[in-house]
């Protein structure tokens, strides 16, 4: 039986519920959105006690679909005062859907500054009080766990950022390897921390597991699924390659790679951080050049990156990550990006928001762009140590643009913009201004159509076309982050018919109904709405969907581009 | 003949142009918040080329009228993001009237790093490259400038803080003594500095003057006016005599001073702070207890605060400082207060923000509650310093609250809120719920009415009758501050009928015109409703017009009242 486990830290209780009829059939972002809709109240304090945090795994997770095995959380931002779903890859998703455990909701807060930690089992959840671990980085905090409870439990983590409630502290989950994964934008950790909740185990020993109402059936689909994943060239073949840092190269092409904060679109030193010589380090480093996430996933996008010992450096070592300090910082040394990688990992900050906001603080003047080494101090001896200038960097690229009164700071709804220059890539810019997350390529990555040629193709250097596209991409994204499916389903999903057919005949298989497509794709468009319509309603207007001001004043090289929609163009977006 | 002076600094030109017929009878905030409405996009960002920056003396500057000697200060807002107008004292206002400029506009911004200053003479203004008084504190400037140029000529100055662009920047003005005023709210100071200009000269010598059409009936009318000022007992008494520190123990006897970062409304210290203490100082040790802030003025609240050796401290040492870093701080040693006062004077910040803003700190930790030396080694090595952690002071309650992850932050639109309780005074909340301004009491100062019993009496801790109340001093309060008068003058303006007549008068005598006060009461609207426009469309909603959610959860002692109202009985504020 399905139940959502319902925790309050202002009380210390628990609660074990039904899931009620209206959330049924809800998974993941659809869920954890609905229910920070219907919970939440708007204007509330991101980190004050009315704020909740919901944890939710996918449709799918659990069942031996590909790639399924997504994690999300939601709950009001902390960085953008709206709404917010990031989702994770690690182990605790499918140690949830064992547990038939579709959400958990934190609430409340604790009047006094006591730590605790939660543990999910298959009696519900308790609550302990912490104090070994407090200050403790997230890979500490991992190995503790494991020793106190055993390898197989999963944890979802916050390091000394989320402790301090940083608008960039993420929330961190064990991955397979032991290692962690980052449920990483929108200062979710903070929230965590505002719940005083160090970590929570999740022990699925002993579980129901997911019951599958059709199993024939379900398999059947299951592999007609993984084929198109191993089909398409991205995910069956780039991906798995290169990882993400594949894009480095294709976006300096384009001319809509982001460098030295957002003022130029290619990075001249491109070669030394792009996904072909970090492929090339690894095996000449006995490192593992392709790895999964989470369980079960056939796209294995991650790798294991050693340093020049052959020892552990990183993991999920991503091409966002890896723009943010390489290109957008002048930063060319792939090991210092690969040491900050490790080092926000561990202290549990957002590596986009970090690295985004590192770029602003090199136009401030705090340090030198390209400095490497001096990132690494201090991501180590400023944000690590909670220092008050590691404060304000732990604020993220809007708070330290504010601080330092910078007029180029890129972001919307006070989140930091991702890897593609929307100057060059105009589909995405749209994704930035309209999705309710703030600045999210995830949301809808028109990347794959504007840059990839995947789905068609729509020329990024013009407006024709972008709004549709990242509208038709937003409301898909909504509805396969509902699933638990991992977005680089996105791939072969838009090229091979059967690709979604086959995601819509698991859904059908794994509950016994018979959704159409088009449900699926109304599911996508009511997640949508419910997320915009929450932020309205904290305050946001048409106005907070705007890219900031210089992208408009200041041409990008190297095709001399700004960002040209109007204003009522953008809004247009909404109409569906 | 009237004129606006235009200067942009993208080109360093300058233009002299006729007032157009639509701003003819504006002046104060009237002429620079129809300005900024008009010329300023709502959405741009405030520090960069195209925010603007307005000055306008009264429409009674230049005059003969008691008290008519202020200079309003307008642009977007760094600190709100919406419009704001700010006035001080100093003689700057009269030097443009009679130079007869009507406003002075600046906009535009150098592409490159070049500090400037500006020459407004009867010829109308140049630009000058200025080198050696950037980093320089404001006192320096006066001086400096004063040094150059002569004794009379009038100075608008930033300090460091101004530089720096810093939320909490304010702009100072020189006054009668030589030392400085502040147009202290909302961060006008960072957008003087993003335009790149550290300080403005006026010299007045072969100006105009004032040209008043019926100086025979505007002599009497002034005399009129002037008596009212003097008959009433707390502009003709109360603030002569104690200043505005005359509220410490008011304030602490209702149970509204707001204490130790906003959790009590009584300071147990408050004798220590109050302006009684603080009158009996002065007069021991021979300073000034009555000073005009600028020339003209009769109700003289103003002082000059030496310290122990008789050596001159600080000046124009405000109710709202002494509060600000005494309760709200728990700092209770005036000394102390006074050499902050005059090292926020220095550095350029106000000191309200950054007096609301140090209670925010010691709430985070960042020092003790009660650290008065503390506060002024942070001021002297920190924020002037324009350390990392200083800029983060610098940036304004808001900001350090922001990155410190703190929930009890007493800001409305990013603006910290000033020294009255609005649990416990309920009419002033309104006020500051709503004001376009941001938190700001002189906007409609319901303390005369809920607090002193001018203009009748309002019980402030009932709802009844605030709304209507803060909104008929609103209204009137954005019809003075056109006018040029101090904001005092409401007090008789409330309790004596002669007073607005015969302010009536003398605006129909300066100009040949026959306005009503109806007349006067509908520029008041039309201001307001202005600003209030500027704001929606810079993305503002009802949403912004709402009080810190702490004030509804956490009752005041000692008369454990909560903030109270519901949204929709503060929208119908503008109900009008």
């Amino acid at each position: 039986m399905d139940k959502i486990l319902r925790v309050n830290m202002t009380d210390l209780s628990v609660r074990t519920e039904d899931v009620p009829p209206d959330w049924a059939g809800l998974g993941g972002r659809g869920l954890t959105s609905t229910i920070v809709a219907a919970e939440v109240p708007p204007t509330c304090h991101p980190l004050g006690k009315n704020n909740k945090l919901v944890f939710a795994p996918g449709l799918l997770t659990g069942t031996m679909a590909a790639s399924s095995g997504r994690l999300s959380a939601g709950a009001k931002s902390p960085l953008t005062g709206g709404i917010k779903e990031s989702n994770s890859g690690g182990t605790a998703a499918k140690l949830f859907a064992n547990l038939n455990v579709r959400a958990l909701i934190i609430e409340g807060q604790p009047a006094d500054d006591r730590w605790y930690s939660l543990h999910v089992d298959k009696d519900g959840v308790t609550i302990q009080e912490e104090t070994e671990l407090v200050g403790a980085g997230n890979f500490a905090v991992a190995e503790a766990v494991e020793a106190r409870l055993g390898k197989k439990v999963g944890v979802l983590t916050i390091g000394p950022a989320g402790e301090w409630k940083m608008g960039s502290a993420n929330i961190s989950v064990k991955d397979p390897e032991g290692k962690v994964r980052s449920i990483g934008r929108g200062g979710l950790g903070a929230v965590m921390g505002s719940k005083r909740i160090k970590f929570i185990a999740v022990d699925d020993t002993g579980g129901p597991r997911v019951q599958v109402a059709d199993p024939a059936k379900f398999k059947e689909a299951a592999l007609r699924f993984s084929k198109t994943l191993l089909e398409h060239p991205v995910s069956g073949q780039g991906l798995p390659t290169y990882g993400t840092a594949v894009l480095v190269n294709i976006l300096h092409e384009v001319g809509g790679l982001p460098t030295r904060n957002f003022t130029a679109g290619q990075f001249a030193e491109h070669e030394k951080i792009s996904g072909e010589t970090m492929h090339d380090t690894i095996v000449a480093r006995d490192g593992k050049p392709k790895h999964p996430c989470h369980p079960g996933c056939v796209i294995q996008c991650s790798q294991v990156y050693n340093d020049k010992d052959g020892k552990y450096l990183t993991s999920g070592f991503e091409y966002e990550t890896i723009w943010a300090l390489g290109a957008d910082c002048c930063i060319s040394d792939l090991d210092d990006i690969a040491t900050a990688d490790h080092v926000m990992d561990d202290i549990g900050v957002d590596s986009i928001e970090t690295g985004v906001m590192f770029g602003v603080a090199m136009e401030a003047g705090i340090l030198p762009f390209g400095d490497g080494k001096g990132v690494i101090r201090m991501l180590r001896e400023e944000i690590g140590k909670g220092t008050p200038l590691g404060r304000l960097l732990g604020g993220g690229a809007a708070a330290v643009g504010r601080v330092y009164g910078i007029t180029r700071v890129p972001v919307v709804k006070g989140q930091g913009i991702p890897a593609y220059d929307p100057r060059a890539v105009k589909g995405i810019g749209i994704t930035y201004a309209t999705s309710p997350m703030g600045a999210d390529h995830t949301s809808g990555y028109t990347i794959a159509t504007n840059v990839l040629n995947v789905g068609g193709h729509v020329d990024p250097l013009k407006k024709d076309g972008q709004v549709e596209l990242s509208r038709n991409l937003q409301i898909a994204t909504a509805a396969i982050d509902s699933t638990g499916m991992c977005i680089f389903i996105a791939f072969p999903a838009l090229d091979i018919p059967d690709c979604l057919a086959a995601l819509v005949d698991m859904i059908n298989a794994r509950f016994g109904i018979s959704l159409t497509l088009e449900d699926v794709t109304n599911l996508g468009k009511r997640i949508l709405k419910t997320e915009h319509e929450f932020n309205l309603k904290a305050g946001f207007t048409n106005e907070d969907d705007r890219l900031p001001e210089f992208f408009a004043q200041e041409p990008l090289a190297p095709h001399n581009v700004v960002w040209d929609f109007t204003p009522a163009e953008i809004d247009a977006f909404w109409n569906f």
